[in-house]
């Protein structure tokens, strides 16, 4: 249905950002893994509010419990029950949002669509609902713990990070507060977002991953392409405008012999414009995408708008909110892709005699 | 599974480029509707090969035969099985491509991942699947008879359409080939393709979708929403390789001030960079997507590749083939959108009590 | 997948016996229906252990804390996630269980298949699970609150219910501990068990299902006939070993003349030999279906067992079982006869234009 | 949807008996299996009509013709799309039911639902549409050879097979037009369905069914149980009305130290109550269940009925209609048996890392 993602490992959700918990149920793990619970808690952090300056400030420490399928540090093959309680919602901040429909938020839609909506921080829609995903895909990383998923900051507005992806260090990812691995972009990066938050504002940008050791043979035709279940997957995240696999909207502008991955003697390809996946199948190669975020809907500014009986008001953010959701966007994208990868990697074990 | 497209109204197919015909079931279609076939063949005659000088010169009648699950002209609730059979293959053109994988196609990750491919026009892997998508989608379109979709070639290689799709005339894009609205871009890419299918090359570009008068609340959060529906079935077209909602990866660009559709008294808005879709439900407004396209696969000069045992080889291609994707490709993308609105049109319908 | 049930309504359930919770989340639950929790509570309690001295003296509360989906008392269209605690395991009853099977449980099966069990309370696999689907159950109750669910326990080993089902008070049901509707049965029924309980031993029996107010059209063939889908739901309930709908095993000695249900001219008929469903879909008349338990598994005499190494040994049951989980399924039945009815009556809603 | 039956190995099937031709989809077949096409011919020639004096007249070839999925012998992991013409209807033989509903048929409950029916030889809800079913399953028992299926006529109308099932040389089951093993109670099962055709009546019946080799750990909790998905599956069989596995109904008279299944050294068990089943999950005995039949509907008797207007009227059928399903419904019991099997042994390949 609406709340599930997968199809073979099938992560089902619930929660808003101002009820007592999020949760989910993992349907599918297979069992007999061996679980590291600190790393999982680790991907939590690096998605957790009020870890730097330049992300929201609310507390939330996101301890994952997990209540089922897990026995003696082992999964079971019986499905995983989770919660992460929410602990530090400040219900009020959301009191002068009751009946009026913030700009480019849900409110509008969920209204109209339900004919009732939870004000308080988006109820369903907040982002915090992300935080389910990273559980579930920090566990898809440890079942394919030779697959590497390393997404990044490439771009904040206007500050793009021009250099090859492959003369990066990737490893730097992680030592500095925007996610960018190129320390002199990343400085720019947190100075501009800096600059938008004293503003009031929020700005966009984009995210790059980058999935290494990928075995060839996952993904399935017709309708279940890597590619596109990558992109449904990506385009499932707050905010998300827009994905591209390999050579994306650039390769628009090449002929096909410009754009052909030619092959080598090991079934390597020169280049990789597929992005590592050709048919929807991942062809060994390191797959490749980009997704494109909008700035926060939220801004501390006044802006015009209606309200629930279509009378024009005004409405100004309050509270603590993201002026640049691509920091804490990063664990959430190799979360999905981590879950997706794993959904196809179990099943591509039994698409051949 | 794999070859199934969709929830409420399913679409199944099967069916490769060279066997004997391709097909499908419509499975979750409400009873009742008076079927216009005409208009169904219409659709299928806008994707079918050989229709003009800038599109591969095959020649298929791709007469579809329903089989089941309509009575005396109306849908009776049952499903639709369907049939469009192949009638104009040469296998002997695909000879040279025994056991040698051509460049950027499928070819190598299907044999690696099933062990056994079809070589004959790419089997499965050929796009003349989406035969199957466009009956499906004119069933669909005749359910949403209010719902006006409209893809058209913004992009051609660098030729671009650079006007508003306000200032457009979209009754134009049936009157020329390459199906753009505006005239003397058409004529540019119809010039730009033959050039590019006279070296024997191939080039991509981008189609735009606009699709009106869509009710308020299509789409259904988290991992159902109308955006990430709409990304997942793009990305199931072949060569496709980007999508965009509204503002897509410009909007990167935007500070949320600058970004947020601002409410008016009737529940529109003034811009439109959500692209119709707000925390993944349609708002009403148009809805706006990009999608990009890589350049076709097949070109008709000498590229290094390897055979089926890893020895080096060398590859030409042979036989009738698209020079550019682009004008065929039209139907097909507002087809998977019909599909996609279609079935959660009828779910709408049932989200509250 | 696997720990789910329902289409447009899903429940998906994870838990252990002798875990910290059990829970669930329901997916596709319609907006705007106020909840009486009350009710849901009520239902709970019509199945928890200890509520009488013919079943287990475990004592739990089975109190459900509901955490997302409902907002000041109304379902929000949002996935429901819902949790019950274990709050009287006692995990040593089961010391003598490690690593040993128990005959007749899942304990073998479950070893062999995952390679790992839980051999607390039979972790996943025991019937406290069933609780989860009770919450469920409450809610489609509440949402269909014009359809009648009764199911009342109609044989307890030899002892049967013989009176017509037309001929009983059913609202009598509740006012014994055994729950039948007939107090002399009743009686003979609560005897029975106190016997077998005092012998240490289990007694199977028949629960029998009567839906009343049951719209026409409710199922879909043609894997989804209503008949169908309750025998899976049915037989998922666990020492369920047998269904029938309307005349069931007995129709099978009538001659079609004596069985086919004549039409009288409001559409009703005059027999009820289909159960009131034909071709899968319900036809206006009463809902009927038995579901046969086997006698509980753990007893508290010696039987012959394996160890998981394969050598011989003996077990016997300790701590608080059920002689006879007939009286607390009756609740069970109707939970899933609740659930897909309510999947099915949603359904119906978009079956035709 | 309504017309997909499995989750891995996935059919969804169209077609009318009266229409051109029925059909289907078998989607997440494994690849590089080698068919053997005489035997699924075998299979169909087991179920079509006109075999023998005791089933309808209707002549039918039931030739499959398959039109992917199957390259040079060999399954390619792609969709299976395959068709069964219809060339014997006579439309005719149906004018007299046009806007008159048949007793204890699909009419009434499929005019009511979809405000439309196909009038001739029921449609959709004919059970021609069993003849998909056999196709899928023919490649089903294909994939899981080792596994064998035998399904008999265990009893009709008030003849029973009384022998013990290992009494039995299930060998001889297609020995006989009955297909019951036992030569002198076949010889009665004939006899009394000819007499049952010669009054224009018609009987009903049991099926019993055995699977012998079956692997540890088909199956999963805890609503995909193997028992479960085996109800599902035939109570969707037209006709059906009671699902038992193992010792059913029957079981419910035992105390659980009788009913209990002891293990032995090799972990076998002494008795087979659980019909091969615990847990959901198969333990390696055979699986052993039963399934009841109604008497067909269609009697060449006159009876009262009314029509799509409400008024009385009377029916009596013509045509060529099976007096006992029995004989026919052998091989679909199989059939569905087999698809169930190969979705769960595929599965279980996945369910341990």
């Amino acid at each position: 249905m609406f709340n599930e993602f997968g199809k073979f490992i099938k992560l089902t959700t619930f929660g808003e950002s101002h009820g007592p918990a999020l949760g989910g149920v993992i349907d599918g793990f297979p069992a007999g893994l061996s679980i590291n619970f600190e790393k999982i808690q680790k991907e939590l952090d690096r998605r957790k509010p009020g870890q730097s300056k330049i992300v929201t400030q609310r507390k939330e420490d996101d301890k994952v419990e997990f209540l089922s399928g897990i026995f003696e540090g082992k999964t079971t093959g019986q499905s995983i029950g989770f919660l992460i309680k929410n602990t530090n919602q400040k219900s009020n901040d959301y009191d002068h949002n009751t009946g009026i429909f913030r700009p480019s938020h849900a409110d509008f839609t969920y209204f109209n669509k339900y004919g009732i909506r939870d004000h308080r921080g988006g109820g369903r829609t907040s982002a915090r609902e992300t935080a389910n995903w990273v559980v579930a895909g920090a566990l898809a990383k440890q079942l394919l713990s030779t697959i590497k998923f390393q997404a990044f900051v490439s771009s904040v507005g206007d500050i793009t990070l021009k250099k090859n992806i492959y003369d990066l260090d990737l490893s730097l990812t992680e030592s500095n507060i925007v996610r960018c691995p190129d320390s002199e972009t990343a400085d720019k990066m947190i100075k501009r977002i800096a600059e938008i938050k004293k503003e009031g504002d929020t700005i966009g940008g984009i995210i790059t991953c980058i999935i290494k050791n990928v075995p060839i043979g996952l993904g399935e035709p017709i309708f279940d392409k890597l590619s596109a279940r990558l992109a449904q997957g990506m385009m499932s995240i707050n905010a998300a405008k827009g994905f591209e696999i390999g050579s994306g909207f650039d390769g628009t502008h090449l002929k096909g012999s410009e754009h052909n991955d030619i092959f080598i003697q090991n079934g390597k390809t020169l280049t990789n414009n597929s992005g590592g996946i050709q048919g929807g199948i991942s062809n060994g190669m390191d797959i490749l995408f980009k997704v494109a975020f909008k700035p926060v809907a939220t801004i501390m500014k006044e802006q015009q708008t209606i309200d629930e009986k279509g009378n024009i008001n005004v409405i100004k953010g309050k509270g603590r909110h993201d002026p640049c959701v691509l920091p804490r966007a990063v664990p959430i994208v190799e979360a999905l892709a981590a879950l997706i990868l794993a959904d196809f990697w179990l099943l591509d074990k039994v698409r051949k005699v």
